[in-house]
């Protein structure tokens, strides 16, 4: 029998070039690896971008139409949406009541993100207890396995923490402790060299047409120093060079030769990156414009994932509320 | 149309005198004027019972036992288990992420009942967000009233703040801002004078049997300065005697004469006051005892309150989920 995964994202904006190399292909092989649950995370959306409910609403749909158009198979795993399982509420609110204070206060990404976040107000309670919710979406579906990213260690460390202190308490082995998949996965800059962020609006969305694709490549920023284009370039600290790495990795000595002997300039080289780009892009596109058309499918799916994704929660549940003495 | 009305006890322990003058009595009456909607608030009591999984089940139906005993209707009100309305807990979730912290650490109740209860570990995240889950468990049958005690004021001025900041952030007046209905009851000490407490195990509870009830009353502590049975007694010291001003008014000022005048001893005296107790509770003594016999009726008069307050709850949360933005 396969082990289960549990993984998720916030919707809180549209997916991107990122999201892409860093999560949905590892998402797309993990599919025949693992028993997987994907969930789309609006409650842990909420947390941030309570005041912008249109993009919640928005967002929910269309990373679902992303993630199908990428590769994800209804056939194969479990698509959801976190709010549609109630059972996760329950559960978060029982391991509240058993989590220590102060473990959150000091968990390391709670205090870097109040720190960093400055057009959000995150200092309500729910922020908080961002790890406490993240522990019940795993625990619940007893999920053996967490794709995260090295950031993401800590959070799942507690996850750990939690099931400790709750099998402590009530005596009991219930559920298994969640082991991480690490993949090592390319770091994508974006186009302006900084980290890829909605913020910055310095993305290529996987929804952006072969225009904007063109567009946005053309505004990539290459190595500074190479001012004509007969100057020789440094792939090295080229952006648009580790684009090529990444999306045609085939292409490297030649892209390296071309930049570095002057052969042919930036501007020609970023026209054929957006070429490639698009040919990565152009499938998603088509299956996004279809998922599009027929959104009734989309919600079928949802729907079939949060009864499939409810019956293992519903189990989990009562067999937790015995343990507890809850009636 | 009949206003609604909340209100609810944490299962911790059995249901005494305390209750019956404190709350159910007031409860009763209530019911003729308002839809009232009882809840045992099993997920509040875990929050400090978390380590009594034993106690938290067996109070859950021996509380709602003593309430229809006292007087609560099925037919009038809705009785309901708390923990079996999830939806009570998805609210707690939203309202805990557009409330901030800060009011939660510094709210006066919070802050005395950490440095006071000193028999179980309160230091947890749940603990802190006790007023938020209150908050949602008002909210979500846009209650109008709560009856409170002048010690729970300022949770129902934080659900208020929670509401307003809820309205303010979605633009929109989606409940009633919950009133309090304070009733000035009487102040009941136990049985050796001080507060009446489940630790202390100075209670009569309403499940005591007649000897138990002439047992307790016989260890009550009266006027010290009474020693013999010939010297008078001071009836504004005696708590034997708030104990006949409570049960039996019409008797207040021959108590008072007998004892003044040193006319019966303390020994009498309170087996005459037992004698009174026992024919308060001995018809709430027989209706518990049918219930115990029949818990098949309890546990559907429990299953109908679930389903009459889930279907108010659903009704909520489709309209609360909509202005926040959840798909």
């Amino acid at each position: 029998m396969k082990k289960r995964l549990l993984s998720g994202m916030r919707p809180t904006g549209p997916l991107h070039l990122g999201h892409l190399v860093g999560a949905l292909k590892n998402w797309e092989k993990l599919q025949d690896e693992y028993e997987c649950f994907f969930m789309v995370a609006d409650w842990h959306a909420h947390m941030s971008e309570y005041e912008r409910p249109q993009d919640l609403r928005r967002y929910t749909l269309d990373n679902v139409i992303d993630w199908l158009s990428c590769g994800l198979d209804p056939e194969k795993s479990v698509l959801f949406v976190q709010s549609h399982i109630q059972e996760h509420a329950q559960l978060y609110l029982l391991f509240s009541n058993i989590t220590p204070l102060g473990w959150l206060e000091r968990c390391p990404t709670y205090k870097e993100q109040l720190r960093e976040i400055t057009t959000r107000d995150l200092h309500t309670y729910g922020f908080l207890g961002y790890p406490v919710l993240q522990a019940a979406d795993i625990v619940i579906y007893k999920a053996h396995a967490v794709p995260v990213g090295a950031d993401q260690l800590a959070h799942l460390e507690l996850t750990r923490e939690i099931l400790r202190r709750f099998e402590h308490i009530y005596k009991k082995k219930v559920f298994p402790e969640p082991q991480a998949i690490l993949t090592e996965t390319p770091k994508l800059l974006g186009i302006d060299n900084r980290k890829m962020s909605k913020s910055y609006q310095n993305f290529i969305a996987l929804s952006d047409s072969k225009e904007e694709v063109g567009k946005k490549t053309g505004q990539m920023v290459t190595d500074p120093k190479r001012i004509k284009k007969t100057d020789p370039g440094h792939p090295k600290v080229c952006n648009v060079f580790s684009y090529y790495k990444i999306f045609k990795p085939e292409m490297e000595k030649e892209v390296h030769h071309w930049c570095t002997k002057a052969e042919i300039g930036c501007i020609e080289c970023k026209k054929k990156l957006a070429d490639i780009l698009n040919g990565v892009l152009e499938p998603i596109r088509e299956k996004r414009a279809q998922f599009t058309r027929h959104r009734s499918t989309v919600d079928d799916i949802l729907t079939q994932g949060a009864e499939k994704a409810r019956g293992v929660c519903v189990e989990t549940l009562k067999e937790t509320r015995k343990l507890i003495g809850l009636y």
